[in-house]
């Protein structure tokens, strides 16, 4: 504990230095690697938890640019925007390596009305079928209010509709996910629990949450390269591109988009050791 | 038929001379006069539904003025913002014309989470109980999209749920209103009515609408007395009157926020010819 840091959604809260070191582990530092890190950090005073989050950045590149790509995730995950689609995608292929089948964009006609589905979900093995909605949003701090679960659960209702007719009533089972990069507020959570919908976010439910689903399958988005510009990036997304495992097989797009010689071979670098295997 | 004219949707469509007096028709003009005044302004050759409303405006204060206040209704309405809460008032005094006991921001617990409901109504001696739920808008042209009426419906269920334990199952039949003071998407209207919720908006039904039912109950909100500036309007609002009919006892108000003498001798002639009376 310390002195009061500021966070992004304005409230203020003693410096943990603990806290600190704890998200370092579990980006992957060893311990005496997240303390020394963490006590590095502590030493500068710092005001805001974004200067807390850059000033543990840089010292974590000092000591290891694969660390510091984790301990980064979040901010890679926000820089998928500014348009919600690279989210889904990306969200799409860690449900995928979360043994479902996946597909973003298809359009189910419901009881009522037709509905924009993000991702379908199927789990054959399991008999399991679901749709899934996902809310970006790339503003620090913003919450998913109660307002979210309750339309997706009609919407998930409409749709069931459709699934029993092409099913038959009873023969699957349905999920419906309400996935974020940000966080859901406590009535939020309240209703998704009690309707039985799954809600999956950044730090939600705390085992399953995105960050560990990252952390358990190493499914790393382009937008954690710390070699790329914020510009490539974009130029990147723009083509579809949003896993870095998607760019092994197409690095030549990276000297389309202008990415020098040395650069393209520290990115090879980078998927070898941090987007197949952790 | 005639020119074309930008509506504040950004849409073009022909300058139709018919509907225009029509609508001065709806506001209580003569078809003589309607026609008068319709022709006047389409001499004019408009540019924008803005401006012809203006131009209709001025040329039924020639005829009537209680003529221009009733065609200036829905503009009334907008005034009424910009916070949410004076439409909420006002839209249950509508519901109390139309035979309900409706009260404003009740909190009622739910099956799942706590809702903050905008309007409570009942109609004791038809075993009805329901919720209504107001979007305001000012902004002439947006449009209450499929989401509303989707999340409303979960909150209307979590609702009813409580509602069953109180009265009973089967006891009461439950209304859901969604009422806003503009339009509904065409999939806002489809899942509303395959929901069974009563959607309520400035023309929608079109028998039902708040425009007609003002027209029925003769209800003119505050903010369209002509007499008063925007700023005195605005002063009313804050105060907590929004019908023009709660003025008749708050006279002393209008002196407070420096309503001149000769302006509210105007006023009170206004709401003995408009507001009790049709």
């Amino acid at each position: 504990m310390g002195h009061l840091i500021q966070k992004s959604t304005g409230e203020a809260e003693p410096f943990n230095i603990g806290k600190l070191a704890m998200s370092l582990e579990r980006a992957g530092a060893a311990p005496d690697i997240a303390w020394k890190i963490a006590e590095s950090v502590a030493r500068e005073k710092m005001m805001t938890s974004k200067d807390i989050h850059k000033a543990t950045l840089h010292a974590s590149i000092r000591h290891d640019r694969k660390l510091a790509i984790r301990y980064n995730l979040k901010q890679a995950l926000m820089d998928l925007g500014p348009s919600g689609y690279p989210f889904e995608k990306y969200m799409a292929a860690l449900m995928r390596a979360s043994g479902y089948k996946a597909s973003n964009n298809q359009i189910i006609d419901g009881k009522c009305v037709r509905h924009e589905i993000d991702i379908y979900l199927e789990k054959p093995e399991e008999n399991i079928v679901g749709i899934a909605e996902c809310k970006f949003r790339n503003q620090p701090g913003s919450k998913i209010d109660v307002k979210v679960p309750l339309y997706f659960d009609s919407r998930f209702r409409d749709v069931i509709h459709t699934f029993d007719k092409q099913f038959g009533v009873g023969k699957r089972t349905y999920e419906g996910w309400l996935i974020t990069n940000t966080k859901f507020t406590g009535d939020a959570i309240a209703y998704g629990k009690c309707a039985g919908l799954h809600l999956l976010g950044w730090t939600f439910p705390t085992e399953n949450s995105i960050a560990r689903l990252i952390e358990r399958h190493g499914l790393i988005p382009v937008t954690a390269l710390s070699s790329l510009t914020f510009r490539q990036k974009r130029q990147l997304l723009d083509r579809g591109i949003v896993m870095c495992t998607e760019l092994s097989n197409h690095i030549d797009f990276l000297r389309d988009i202008g990415v020098g010689r040395a650069t393209v071979m520290k990115i090879q670098e980078d998927i070898g050791s941090l987007c197949r295997h952790r």
